[in-house]
């Protein structure tokens, strides 16, 4: 991570705004976890090497990308969440970075403007920006928030008082009238993405952008067939971070060297190469996203001599099991089809929400599971509600689950790691 | 509480599938708290023994009046919040009672399918119901939810596995296509509620019902108009009892006492009789609902010497403060117009909700009062979040807020009202 810390890059980040000293401490501590969370690990793919780049240089080289594409006039859009549909970001020429995070930052500050009892989540996502210390936040024109949660809508508030705040309406059904009412907010969205662009949403450009983003998609969803194989030729940490990585990195060259993990990964599948141990016990993972650099679930479960092989997740199948249809002609089936794609996401969010007990039990399924981890951070009513639900229909095919709820903090890995070892164990 | 323990009501309660030890332990607590926080007051108006009659009947005379008219074919509809337009329900020839439940019950049964963090108001409702107390619940033909928080929305979805439930999805903001949604949620209603009794809902039944309820908020703004006087004609509990009954109550009946009782509080502001002592304190309370037979907060500032003067609360000037137009001619007008009175109320649910700022510095003028109470259940994340932008509106008008997060248990009650004196002091 020493690149991170080279001087051009101290320059952009005073430009920005950024608390330098309490930035310095944010890089050396992300450093340091994922040196010791990921560059431990042996018999990685190659094809890691990519993100491990990208990981060093997470607040430097794409930070200096985002500020010379706005120096040259481009719009950077922050988005917290993958109901916001990137294609349309990306077809007004906008670039769009995820924002949710995954480290406990200034939580003092954080106090003074929401309820302690808040998910790790919201206020990790306003710690970094009372915190001064994400460059990316400070980097985007725009925020686009939406209203999956009670504790994100609100937050989005306080948020929207210190930077210009866009948010979406997610309705909480999905019914024909629901599709429509989501389908007008998609409008407005490109509304609002022509306005701070001056540039228009057409056709040709969605299209474009629809076929640049199923692509990602699309390698993600050969990372994540890979992983069916026994042994499973990626770690879940490594597969955790491809997706987390894919809500900000340059969408072509991710694409590109996603593709190039892929045949790796591929190859190993053929060759029987694995990164965990054949006969690892196979865990899929299910609940709330886990935001950069919230590593640690997978790497409780792959220490104990586990190997994740799926997360039902936002930052996992959720993003990548669907694609838009390209098939729309005109701007409006281009719109129906985002429309579509965007409200059969299964978030806990909607009520009811069958389809997520669905997705995980064809999950646990296709990827040939020993065990199920429902996974919540803690205050997040809508995962810890509707767990009740997901884990009685996982026990009901004869898996066993393991409920996990915790937070980003340290406090509880020895604890956490010691039921993890007793349900792999069991399996 | 002595005539609830009648024998005729027992076989009821059998018949309802009651929990009798467990539904005499908790008539026998409501009764002695009643006894404890109403009536040790003195200075009471003469119209509160109607109240105290219905509170000596909760389970009793009111259940008995909902048994013999499902007995006759009549249908009863159990609601939690008050967006739920009670005057479909009536126009449809049903009975609606409020289910919202203010007393920990149950809460061993309850953390087995909900999450330990919700709040509660939700594990009171939950509890009511694993643990067989609650006759109201179990008269109820039908419940109807909403979508206003997270905690309930999912938390109906396990209610809904035990009894018939229809949820009406409320938007989350109120732009014009948020009203189209919800004026729509309100003909499903209705068509729901024509199946349920097999009755119409035309022009005439919804209109007689629009000016019952009418009527009905009515005698509630006549009361909370006479609390602006000093001293209060009306003790703050009192007037919270009133609009907690009316929630369950017969209509036409409860309009009528209540209607009797501010001519009483009418005459005592003229003769200067208070219930309060002329000068003392005056708080304005703002913030989460409180279900029968939360009456914590108020007893504990009343104790301290201070007098609530108003609600904004759903339990308060959020029920009765706006009416629904009665100009309306057609079946299609009023619906519009119970769609616009509806979505008007301010909860803290919807984004922005700058309207209920507007609301609580208003009540605080025109109530004259010294300070604010900021009141919240715990993990009720919409209304902690908005306390931040609440309390700040108000600090900026001088006056003074005290911000209680509490929940339903009596742990807190000496450390709350050492705060709630010393503010009251400040004052």
């Amino acid at each position: 991570m020493t690149e991170t810390a080279a001087p051009d890059y101290r320059a952009m980040w005073t430009e920005l705004g950024l608390d330098l000293p309490n930035h310095d401490r944010l890089l050396e501590a992300v450093g340091q976890l994922y040196g010791d969370t990921y560059l431990t690990q042996v018999n990685r793919p190659e094809g890691m090497g990519y993100l491990d780049f990208v990981m060093s240089e997470v607040h430097g080289l794409r930070i200096k990308e985002l500020h010379d594409f706005r120096a040259s006039g481009g719009k950077v859009v922050g988005t917290y969440c993958l109901y916001v549909p990137e294609e349309i970001i990306r077809a007004a020429g906008a670039w769009g970075v995820g924002l949710c995070a995954g480290a406990e930052w200034a939580y003092d500050k954080v106090e003074q403007v929401l309820p302690r009892n808040s998910c790790a989540l919201i206020k990790s996502m306003m710690g970094f920006k009372l915190g001064s210390v994400c460059p990316y936040l400070e980097e985007a024109d725009l925020l686009i928030g939406e209203t999956t949660c009670d504790g994100k809508k609100k937050a989005y508030e306080i948020m929207g008082q210190m930077q210009p705040m866009h948010v979406m309406e997610l309705p909480q059904m999905k019914r024909e009238k629901d599709r429509e009412l989501w389908r007008s907010e998609i409008v407005d969205l490109i509304g609002v993405m022509e306005r701070l662009t001056g540039n228009t949403v057409d056709a040709e450009s969605l299209k474009a952008a629809i076929v640049e983003v199923n692509d990602k998609r699309r390698a993600l969803q050969r990372i994540a067939a890979a992983r069916a194989a026994d042994p499973s030729p990626i770690s879940g940490k490594d597969a955790l971070l491809a997706t987390q990585v894919a809500f900000y990195d340059d969408v072509p060259r991710f694409t590109q060297m996603m593709n190039t993990l892929a045949d790796e990964l591929e190859e190993r599948v053929a060759s029987g190469t694995g990164a965990a141990a054949k006969g690892a016990k196979r865990v899929v993972i299910t609940g709330t996203p886990m935001a950069l650099p919230n590593w640690k679930l997978h790497d409780i479960v792959e220490r104990a001599g586990g190997v994740v092989v799926g997360e039902e997740m936002c930052t996992g199948s959720r993003y990548y099991d669907t694609l838009v249809s390209e098939d729309g002609a005109t701007l409006d089936e281009m719109i129906d089809a985002l429309a579509e794609k965007y409200l059969d996401i299964n978030c806990a969010c909607f009520t009811p929400n069958a389809g997520r007990i669905d997705d995980v039990l064809r999950m646990a399924q296709d990827l040939d599971a020993d065990g199920v981890i429902d996974y919540s951070l803690n205050f997040c009513t809508t995962y810890q509600t509707e767990a009740h639900a997901v884990d009685q229909a996982v026990r009901d095919t004869k898996l066993p689950v393991l409920r996990i709820e915790t937070d980003y903090s340290a406090e509880d890995v020895a604890q956490l790691s010691t039921r993890v070892e007793a349900f792999l164990e069991m399996l």
